[in-house]
């Protein structure tokens, strides 16, 4: 497969020639209704409302043209297939597939990806014997009793994403289940959340794909030492999510063990063993399948070379547009709904590791903005907080908003005739006109310069075939943008440097400890940081 | 008082000419123990570590020479002594004064600011005889129990610093008591608190200067609703924090009232009766009295003239630095405590809200960047998620780290020599050499720029007192900045326009339900925005 460089596309220097005079939204009419209406693309229950981005079909032509040109959809095709794009040409890297797509394959009687998905089904069918044993109390504590809540011990991917879905869905716990995340090194996150437990009717699932993680070993060990201390067995309440053959796939240590593969890295691994196990345990086994079948359904829809009717495409695109044409670096994603808590906390991993990146896929340093910096907090609530910010700052922030028009609860009030999910949406609507459209003022501290991008991604409603297909949805948009970046979304060696240096600190705390000397010389900065840090004497 | 446009000041000029080569700190040496020993400032406990910043000795020295010119110390004291500082020149705005350092300037035997620091101390006797009442079984439930949980229902300001430092002293609580918090106007958020209490042993504690905000007032009539389908008199249950004399100060409706002043805005006013009420009943009325000590030592700690000995200032420059000369546009802020992870939140809002403004306090639009884009989650967590982006992305992300060297449980596990508070700091000291050397390496994807900038905040422990410090330490940053910026950095008339369109789309949703004729036409993007978004028919 060739790759393009993004700064040679024929499509990118058209969008720099557009980008000089990008569509106006405040001018009057701007958002017309023609405009509103034709600005909208549909994909699995979602609907993109795209009317208030600075674009028109100019510039829509030209990011097809980009997506053809960049053969976008042919990667993302040949990445559901098992090509090789976890690389970089003619230089050591982790030359594997990205196979993320094939856990959700599992509905198409001929899987792109057999083996992988094969794989996935084998996981999936000792999921729900486990499940079952559960349920049938065949796996019960020492006193015979069922397990009410999983603690899931793991970070960064091992962490994120499943917890992200686990708070999107609590809604649709079964009776009696709950779960707890526990992933800082920090001692008291481990003390804080085993403070509060019931410890015989907690299962600990540990999750580390090396069986190495550091973090995720000293959390293990902290509970260990909680079980042991109040007279428990660990190995009765342990489970482990971890390669084929990690020190963690030991019987005798854990309960049970379920697998994850090099194929799936950390950040795209929700719908993996890694999210499945916990939110089998939580939601049961159909309400897993049916955010498998939610992610699903989306990855087909990505599959589509039309840009219009391709809304992760299209949000890509969307973005391409605002961060290398208009210049910004950074997205607010906004959703009006308060389970959605920790969706962006998520994103900022699956987006930032992904295409943080300053090397192309052939090894040369890129010339152009790569990811861009994602950050975002719940509606209304940011309304009250950081919305001045967006609306009258000097630093222009792309939003997506992300809304729903029923509630999960159901529990609403009817207050001045709306119930408080209408008020929900109809603040996120005003937000995203507000934002696009301005208002000029005679007090200058009033006026709103307007012309502030921004999308809305709207649904009937958060269940667990929605919050499948959102999380795909996302995880299509971010590949498609490192696919048109040339870069290696798939790899992290960002993440390298700081644990060499990190483990060399140790050493020497350790050393200094005992008396010894440790590795680090008088002149070293790592010593001298230590010393001004009031780390050691 | 005089201000001064931030773009005429000539050390503003100086800097500029700084920027055009900053300080390298990839060049061997270039981290030396001589700097890394001088680039350090103290304050209330708080070692503030800068070696890691892109300057060096005539960068700061320009700096403290923008404070001069500017006044910044001045204005500083100014704001303490209750100058009107809300407001802009020519123009309708707030005109009020700016008090929130008088609730903390209780220990000074002559107040900055006599008369707002007795109406605090009237508060904090209030405050302090309900607490007693509580202790003493004198408020207690229709059983005669005493209360355990108090919910606090606000939002933005009136959440988000009560909700930050709750969870960060969480470790401190009082036996038996506890806190939760509701603020988005999502019902699914107000279900799901309501779900996992003992009403009956719940005190509510409604805050809202106003009494009359949307999202507040909807979810108190929820809490009433909920309360009295549980046989419950909210009357009973309810206690405010509120304006004098607004709806909500009322003693048929609430069982106590505490009084919020015009001079506080919502976003500096954790230390008044905001946090107060929550804080006292969670961490009893010395650990709120400690929060306050802890701000108070550091808005002293603040009126130091030169840069190198005051904290808050220092970093306000750095930041000014980093933002208007480097053309970075975003700050991380990253504490290694899993304790801190609200306070990110916190600081979005009372930095973005304060400093994202476009206009001068002369009424003139600025030709300069006001506030960056603040965001942060807590390491280590997020070293395994989005920094692949700060150590190799495109774009240089400014980051404030910020740790301590003790844990607030104590409980701790040796692994391999060290503990984990050890490892915890160690990674800190880690990521923060890492960012700014960066490290060459013959595979280019294994190659770490360096130059990211970046400082270290890190105290023993994290305490009332220390938390107070930290508080107060970014309130007066963010000050200074917006005094540097001469931009008011305590309006919000951003979020106005929102406001009234949300209203606008409300009016028509409940006329369509009503089948009458709403507010708006149908050439109205308001109108189409609805229909696009399914809202409407």
């Amino acid at each position: 497969m060739n790759f393009h460089d993004f700064s040679t596309l024929a499509a990118t220097a058209r969008l720099h020639d557009l980008a000089a005079d990008p569509y106006d939204l405040t001018r009057p009419a701007a958002l017309n209704p023609g405009r509103i209406g034709a600005c909208r693309s549909s994909a699995c229950g979602f609907d993109l409302l795209f009317a208030t981005q600075r674009l028109d079909d100019r510039v829509l032509d030209a990011l097809q043209d980009l997506a053809d040109e960049a053969g976008l959809v042919d990667q993302f095709l040949a990445m559901k297939r098992g090509a090789v794009l976890n690389r970089i040409q003619s230089h050591e890297s982790e030359n594997r597939q990205v196979l993320h797509t094939a856990c959700r394959d599992i509905f198409s009687s001929i899987p792109l990806s057999p083996e992988a998905t094969c794989q996935a089904k084998e996981q999936l069918a000792a999921l729900r014997r486990f499940l079952e044993d559960l349920e049938q109390g065949r796996i019960v504590n020492h006193r015979g009793e069922s397990f009410t809540t999983m603690v899931q011990v793991g970070i960064g991917g091992s962490d994120l994403g499943p917890r992200a879905l686990y708070l999107a869905l609590k809604r649709y716990r079964l009776p009696g289940r709950s779960a707890r995340f526990l992933s800082n090194v920090d001692p008291d996150d481990a003390a804080a959340v085993l403070s509060d437990l019931d410890l015989s009717r907690t299962l600990f699932n540990v999750v580390s794909k090396s069986g190495s993680t550091l973090e995720t070993l000293t959390n293990e060990r902290l509970v260990r030492s909680a079980l042991e201390r109040a007279g428990l067995d660990p190995a009765r309440h342990l489970v482990s999510v971890t390669g084929a053959g990690s020190p963690m796939d030991d019987p005798r240590r854990y309960r049970a063990s379920f697998h994850m593969f090099d194929y799936i890295g950390g950040r795209y691994s929700a719908t993996s063993m890694v999210g499945g196990v916990t939110l089998g345990f939580a939601l049961g086994y159909d309400g897993f399948v049916e955010i498998l079948r939610g992610a699903h359904d989306m990855d087909t829809a990505a599959e589509e070379r039309d840009i219009r009717v391709n809304a992760p495409l299209l949000m890509a695109l969307i973005g391409i547009w605002n961060h290398n044409f208009l210049g910004h670096v950074t997205l607010a994603v906004l959703p009006y709904s308060q389970a959605l808590l920790r969706f962006p906390a998520h994103l900022q991993q699956c987006d930032m590791e992904s295409n943080g990146k300053s090397v192309t896929r052939g090894g040369h340093p890129v010339s152009y903005l790569t990811g861009p910096v994602v950050w975002g907090e719940p509606g209304t609530n940011g309304q009250h907080a950081f919305y001045q910010l967006l609306h009258q700052g000097a630093t222009v922030v792309p939003v997506e908003f992300i809304g729903f028009r029923q509630s999960q609860y159901g529990e609403d009030l009817v207050v001045n005739g709306t119930t408080s999910q209408e008020k929900l949406v109809a603040n996120m609507l005003a937000q995203s006109l507000g934002l696009a459209r301005g208002r000029n003022h005679e007090n200058p501290n009033k006026c709103f310069a307007g012309n502030r991008p921004n999308s809305v991604l709207i649904a009937d409603r958060l269940t667990p075939f929605s919050m499948g297909s959102l999380l795909a949805l996302y995880e299509n948009k971010i590949a498609f943008q490192g696919f048109a970046w040339n870069i290696n979304s798939f790899d992290q060696e960002g993440v390298q440097l700081g644990k060499i240096l990190a483990g060399r600190l140790l050493e020497q705390l350790a050393a200094e400890k005992e008396g010894t000397p440790g590795p680090l010389t008088g002149e070293s900065a790592e010593l001298n940081l230590l010393r001004a840090a009031g780390c050691i004497g």
